[in-house]
């Protein structure tokens, strides 16, 4: 499980006087970069080798400015071609939110989705995270 | 189903040259007024009777810089203290990505959910968007 | 001089309760696009023919969720390799933010600044706009 | 000065696969919070003392992802009611972006600007940071 801890900026808040809800999305997309690293450890923009085919959040409490906000990442269940991401984001000690994202294996010069190789199934394997099921 | 046309901002792309997936929680909060104006006409920041508690986005196309985007917004279940909206972005007369999203009746200075009244569900179900299901 | 309509999102506000102040520049980056048409009129991606060197704004009243603001854009000034332009966002009849950005004419693949030439001059001459000075 | 460190987020980067301009307001903003936490302690939403009433940024080199960036911020100047704040981005040992804002004393709930005090000056003078003039 990969730890990702940051401040929260005053421009992310809205103005219910907390996190607007559409910065997780953007918290979760840069906290899984350690997984898109092991697909793309130069760091290629043309092919990143994943791509995001879904994306959930589930909202269970306010996130305020002032505090900083720990996202936890791991993968919560791995397929044939594409893994389910699962993220929490924490804020003094409570879970504030989670969410999963599927994340497919992809060729972008040829537009192809490719089969997970077993090495590559066993790397995502070490970094399980999330509820079962 | 309320429809909101918008042209993408170039800050709005990303590294791969397309839209970038944090983007789309964005325009459909946006293209929810609508529905949050049924519940807060007068646009109250302090209390829109409406909470978020849940959202889903699945990215079927990439969207481009330099052409429109049209959000299509309405309501696919309505519950009893809740309802599920249901969108689709289209660009080039393609369906480029949908999602859901679950608004609960709530009462923010005390922090309560609250049934839907007979009228409110009446209200959403003339809005009706959506698969079934 | 062009105009651009649209709505707040309300992930634009900030706790305080307006727009926060990081939105301009992406509203006016978004209005600047009829002078990058211009000069790019097939929107490439790759060569833009202009880069940002500088960008300021003043902020004189708050903007709110619920209204509509229209941006006014277009030329303060033309000088020889690059150009200023002169920007306004109004809301319920009141100017409540202006702002500058230098644009220089630049090659992407090359890497090097290029003279206006003297269409391109008359071209923004066109569209002048902004207080003399 | 005071220095920020954090990472990129893809969803930070553009079309043209550097990170947007319009995301150096938003890191600035992010680090100005120190000299925020002198005027409000107590991270108060609704009156945090301090107003923006200006800002620019000059764009020197592209920002990349995949290295960090570093924000210093200081002060440059002190003026009766209001300060200018200096700040620059780094990466990769190189100054990539800097720029000005101008915070004034404000009272939020009174709309009134304030003089900054002999303390409130002397506190601002311990940060000074950036070029004379």
């Amino acid at each position: 499980m990969f730890r990702d801890i940051f401040r929260v900026g005053f421009y992310e808040t809205d103005a219910l006087g907390h996190v607007n809800n559409t910065r997780l999305p953007q918290w979760f997309e840069r906290s899984r970069d350690p997984l898109f690293d092991l697909f793309n450890p130069e760091k290629s923009l043309h092919n990143p080798h994943l791509i995001l085919a879904r994306m959930e959040v589930e909202y269970k409490r306010e996130i305020y400015y002032g505090a900083e906000v720990e996202i936890r990442t791991g993968v919560r269940r791995v397929g044939t071609k594409s893994f389910v991401v699962y993220q929490e984001a924490w804020q003094n000690n409570q879970c504030c939110a989670f969410g999963e994202s599927v994340l497919v294996h992809y060729d972008y010069p040829t537009k192809a989705t490719l089969p997970l190789t077993d090495a590559q199934r066993a790397m995502l394997e070490e970094h399980q995270f999330g509820p079962k099921g």
